[in-house]
């Protein structure tokens, strides 16, 4: 199923970076929700660029829910969300086609779609199509706090500056909420923000690597194979453009340790089973064990960058050079949180329908 | 779709480490596919344990194929594998019988089947339900390398000792097939198994990293979102117990890149187009561009350790301690080759019947 | 998948009676082929009422692809068609607030969605969100009709009228395209209106029979089991509201008869299997045969009539008398041919691109 | 998914009808179901050759359940049964190969295959398959009867013998259960008998109708489109072989109906929302509506009969006589009784888990 995420409830993407909208299908959603407008606002606000560390195209995301919301709740009927294109300079795009941008879809595309793609900004690979992932994650994850699930993304390193990871992680779910630069550590951000605009200056972008958690999941969801919760989240990540790699817990730092280090011992304490340590990040055999879920995603350097580089023209069929201007990011790195929040809900709450049924996600479990 | 990989040609697994038979199905299979009994036996005989750096539970892993074979070939009807298990010691595990096994699903399987599960040696969650993993990924298998897909994974890492990169992909994955010890420096062959050894012996275990290269495939297979490459190599990689992380191509190593450094500049050299750089893993915007893909793995220690555990007993309801006896690996990093291999076929088939159709796995693409 | 048809090429379906848009959302279709809005206007006319023996209620059924298609031309991205709700009268509705429909859908919406259904017409089980259907089928059917495949429907019977059954089915099919009223022998047609308007008059409405045939289909598509072509078909022909029996070729009419006289002899004539009767369809063991697909609907009369009518008040708690007021259809025999002509369009579509791989509607079989 | 049932809970087939072994993987069982062997058996036997009005091949079906159960109990792993075919003689196959059997899927599975198919006895095709569909059924329908679902199937008619249908309801199934010919009108035995015993004589064969109840059902299973009531039984239906119709409530009887004859209206009586009629065969816009849920089904008469028929040998290029000699089934009509008790008990059974999730099957809804 191409563009569809989750097994019970789903969400279908569609659209282009300069197509006339982009959208959104989620079905499967309980009945019953209360659909805040100005909460979707405020998450598409965190993915908007800022027009410093980001991209010049800003977007105003003006939405439209067209179905499924009847009284300001959802009918249990699919509900699909619209996002105008506004600020569109396909020019940009059309002067330089055939010259496939390196690290990005362009050659990929045009060999899978025989040349019928829609080449401008990327078409259905953009990043822009992760507005409305985020607008649906904004909806589901209102539902999930109701019901006790709160979800967090910062920026755990960019360009080689590092943020603190998770500690008391409720309460940092709670502190990034409000934060511009999503850094636990707040006094990096000065570094952060430098480090984007050196490369910027230059013409070039920067990586860096996020950290998600999740807290307030009952133990039990997920499956042994392949639908495993580190199964779900990683399908999930790999489609937002850029990200390259996944850890679940400690992830690769596993590889240099005993399991006399790192086994996290269960002990009961208060009435509630835990774990000492979390170096599993919430899941065992693929199953939610009750402690926060935590993963780390890789996330490449933007490869629209404005240096000379080498590339191919598969339209004059010859190696030629191309230097991009366009308006592209310097880093999607703080742009890419809240699209991590907006999957994990979705994943979240597709595992929570699934275990629990259909109406959980109003009634709780 | 909880046991089931794949969306055209599905996988659907079944068993428990103490069962009387595991097995999988598999559905969508060309039909006249030569089924290779000897390849089967070989590849099952990579994933077996040897007896030195492994478990001592060793299995003779014998199968039948019950349905989906008529005259040596596939028929293009389900193929049921079926093995035996018979070396079964499930007293080892009903005297421990609810001390949860720290790092392992015993926990969080209680939780989630009410207590009715089969916690013999891990039941369903045991990593010997990838023998009719393997099984079915030799099948696969030989029908990719007849049309010109091969598959080959090492140990990257082991307890801190370091195997090489693929260099020259092609022939390192020709190489990798006689080895015991899959390494491509065979000179650190030694050490690997020394650092096992010595976890062994302190009753311990040891974690690693493996990397997995796919060569030969055309470019354009994978969808641009949720059902990309990354997605679906992820989501069967996270189904094998013990992996902890995935990145692809550079991965975490993007994270400290400016994209000028790491972007992979595209040329069309003797009439092929291809990648000057390939930190990209063979991946663009979720599709195959035609390099080799490549991923690497985390696997952490094998959690089962003779040494005192402090756990949580869901029986009496107690903090206890845990001595494990059973039989068990002390580094699973070699015999999670295989499997790593396997899935990467049935992923890479997948994709190839989903793009060509039904018969491409025999007449190619 | 709620609100999804199709394995490979799906379609996903939005909206309510009353609400903003309605839409459809489409993915797996073969990048390349020509999408004509004309034609498209044109199948939304034959679903659209007449004013005379359908309902008052008239939509102009403008609609904006606005993702998917580039010029001209599908681009391999999911397309997404939006259809604007404007003739609404809710009014009707809500003053009716709570006495179910009897044989609609109002009381079991009631309870599945908790009372947070959108009830107006119906909301998302009304046949209003048909046009997006139809809409999605005109853009399949123009590129099965390029590749030889072709569709049609017509009215069997209606109210005790009968129409002639196919004979030579591809001129049948080719000659319903022009009638307002898809009847093969159109001397009847005078019969069916009348019968249709001695009804309207009355308040009451009729039910009736189709007969719909695919031809040009290769052999071998459909599967064994649970992908039979019989079952996929039925499942797409039950969506639509009304419908309450299927028969392939003779259908219930097989019960009386022995095999002697029903079996489908298989004869080489002029180079090409055929069978000399189709009394199983075209469908045999599941499987298509070459033979022309040819399947019978029972379609129950509208249940919306102006007659009163007992019914239960689920927000009064008591038992009522309904009259309806609203606009209805006497009879929706003539509607529901383009929207089976539709469905019938998207399952052999998905069964296409499911056997020959994604490009199969552009480049054929 | 080719060879598999549900979305929730789901069940893979596979075998032919001369391999080694069938058998079916059930997932997403509620952990916890008592597997009464014996109801099993006695299920299988139901659907087993009586010798006299059926084939003559009777396997003893001797199976076991290898996985998914563990004392006793259903541990919510994937459940395998297999059932082993014993009573074979492939030799009445092999002579008459490339010989196509009339409205068989001999030459439809060769085309699809591309030869390479398992013909002996209709390989996967065959009748002999849905002996593990029974017995799967036979496992979900103790659980059903548990939480309150019973399900019921007779023959409705057979060669013109009529029976009478549904009319109260529970006791009728419960009735049903002790009977060797499934006639609720137990005096009409005797004429369907002899009426399948003159074709036998004959060597001809039969068709019959039948008809399905199912009550218990919660109001609000199923969804408004797709996966409507009646699409979900419908795909399952239409999967076993010589169905060849099906309608809900009064179905094709609908056509000459005005809706003021056959609205069902709704009432409260005792505090129950029930419908005074049941023309909708239980089911309103896709829902189940309380009321018991009847369909009625057409049986083709078993195309294997030995009169001499005319067909095309796929081998010899050639038009030519067939007079199959093998053994089989004058008449279907009493063995595909329980096959159709055991796939409505598979789709009931999904549709409860789907709404109210993973352990409604032990605990109720």
């Amino acid at each position: 199923m191409r563009n569809v995420l989750g097994n019970n409830l789903t969400v279908t993407l569609f659209g282009e970076s300069h197509g006339e909208k982009i959208g959104a299908v989620v079905d499967g959603l309980s009945a019953g929700i209360l659909v805040d407008e100005e909460y979707i606002k405020l998450m598409l606000s965190k993915r908007r660029p800022n027009g410093l560390t980001d991209t010049a195209r800003v977007e105003t995301d003006e939405f439209s829910i067209v179905s499924g919301v009847f009284n300001g709740k959802t009918t249990g009927a699919p509900l699909c969300i619209l996002i105008d294109n506004k600020n569109v300079r396909s020019a940009d795009y059309s002067e330089k086609l055939g010259l496939a941008r390196p690290s990005h879809a362009d050659y990929t595309a045009h060999v899978k779609y025989g040349g019928f793609e829609d080449y401008r900004g990327g078409g259905h690979f953009s990043g822009r199509i992760t507005a409305p992932l985020v607008a649906v994650g904004a909806i589901i994850t209102s539902a999930l706090n109701q019901i006790g699930v709160k979800i967090g993304t910062h920026i755990l390193s960019c360009a080689g500056v590092l943020d603190r990871s998770f500690s008391n992680v409720s309460s940092d779910i709670e502190s990034l909420k409000s934060l511009e630069f999503p850094l636990l550590n707040q006094d990096v951000s000065g570094d952060v923000i430098n480090a984007i605009l050196s490369a910027k200056q230059k013409g070039d972008s920067v990586g860096g690597t996020t950290q998600t958690a999740i807290v307030g999941l009952p133990v039990g969801l997920g499956e042994p194979w392949f639908d495993s919760v580190e199964s779900s989240i990683s399908r999930a990540v790999f489609s937002i453009g850029g990200v390259k790699g996944i850890e679940f817990g400690l992830g690769f730092s596993f590889a240099d340790k005993r399991a006399s280090e790192v086994n996290d011992s269960l002990v009961k304490v208060d009435g509630k089973v835990v774990t000492l340590t979390n170096n599993n990040g919430g899941i065992n055999g693929g199953i939610t064990n009750g402690m926060p879920v935590i993963f780390n995603c890789a996330v490449k350097p933007t490869p629209s960058i404005s240096i000379k580089q080498q590339t191919y023209n598969f339209i004059t069929d010859k190696n030629e050079e191309l230097q991009i201007k366009g308006r592209h990011d310097p880093a999607i790195i703080r742009r890419i949180c809240p699209v991590l929040d907006a999957v994990s809900a979705i994943v979240v709450a597709d595992l929570l329908v699934t275990k629990y049924g259909t109406d959980c996600l109003l009634k709780g479990f």
